[in-house]
């Protein structure tokens, strides 16, 4: 971290940054109690713990004014219907949003406030999103083959809040269930208790 | 402006948005006084008064936690040995960082601090750039025939100062006297006083 302007590239191929200051890998084991299909998960992990998503930060001060920012690549693949996603994460302070340029691949954002509002959003190469303040995010890889990968940059104080999601899931999930993605309703939904 | 999540699509070949709240065209005329050869600025602006650069920007409320973006284009050029560049701007709230993800061209970004410091880093496709808190800014094209072309990401509350710019310049400047481009010294600036 330094205080003096700073560049870094992307491969061209795998868009990984030449320079980066955290790197996350999250596992298969990671996302315990996250896909519908609890029987498929259980196997999947049973055989092996993929790593189902990465994400490179670069390091900036957690304070507003700043903008983090960095890489995520989340792999194709599927736990029984569901697509690999990311875990999804409301911000700690609530009122900040995020922007994602999506480098390469297709997917969805799947969103939704604590009010009840919800948003599916198409995510491909070439197409911004902007996830205004409020609205928790996730990202999810529809493709059969290919990486989902998205320069994302969000306010330095937002922090995250992965808790809730945790345990009370989207509204929306994501689904195969033959004929290519479907958005259907998470029967497994659940506000968690105020 | 919604307050829902919304998207854009880059056109391929011209990265123009499809959706767009602002365009700003800025021309040979808006960049009086910022050029070192105001002969050749006088003669060049009496032949025609050229669009040097173009912003597409994306309306948000101006308040933190927002993050307002867009598009940046600046158009291969020179006004005597200085290439084609932006205004160039100090944030209103100068604890305030920007981020670039440069999409396609060649150029420089030339920045400097109250204090004294300056910077000047390159900008090409695939390449990001993390202007920090108090850091002013200028984009330079330095390709002959290519438009330099950015995505820009900045906090709500940012605002702009070009007040002071306009009046002192920056410290460094980009020219090309016939060595293809070079950074050198400005002759002509001098802190506005305080």
């Amino acid at each position: 971290m330094k205080d003096l302007p700073s560049s870094f590239n992307l491969d061209p191929s795998s868009f990984i940054p030449d320079e980066y200051d955290n790197h996350i890998q999250r596992k298969l084991s990671n996302m315990k109690g996250q896909y519908l299909d609890q029987q498929a998960y259980a196997a999947k992990l049973a055989d092996k713990d993929e790593i189902l998503y990465q994400v490179y930060e670069i390091k900036r001060p957690e304070i507003e004014g700043e903008i983090l920012h960095g890489i995520s690549i989340v792999h194709p693949g599927k736990v029984g219907d569901e697509y690999y996603m990311t875990k999804g994460h409301f911000h700690t302070v609530l009122e900040t949003a995020e922007i994602y340029y999506t480098l390469q691949g297709k997917g969805y954002m799947v969103m939704e406030t604590p009010e009840g509002n919800f948003a599916v959003e198409e995510l491909r190469a070439g197409r911004v999103l902007y996830v205004p303040p409020r609205w928790a995010h996730r990202s999810v890889n529809v493709s059969e083959d290919e990486d989902l990968v998205m320069f994302f940059a969000y306010p330095g104080n937002a922090g995250h809040d992965y808790g809730t999601i945790e345990t009370q899931g989207f509204r929306k999930l994501v689904l195969d269930r033959g004929n290519g993605p479907e958005i259907v309703d998470n029967p497994r939904w659940s506000p968690v208790e105020s």
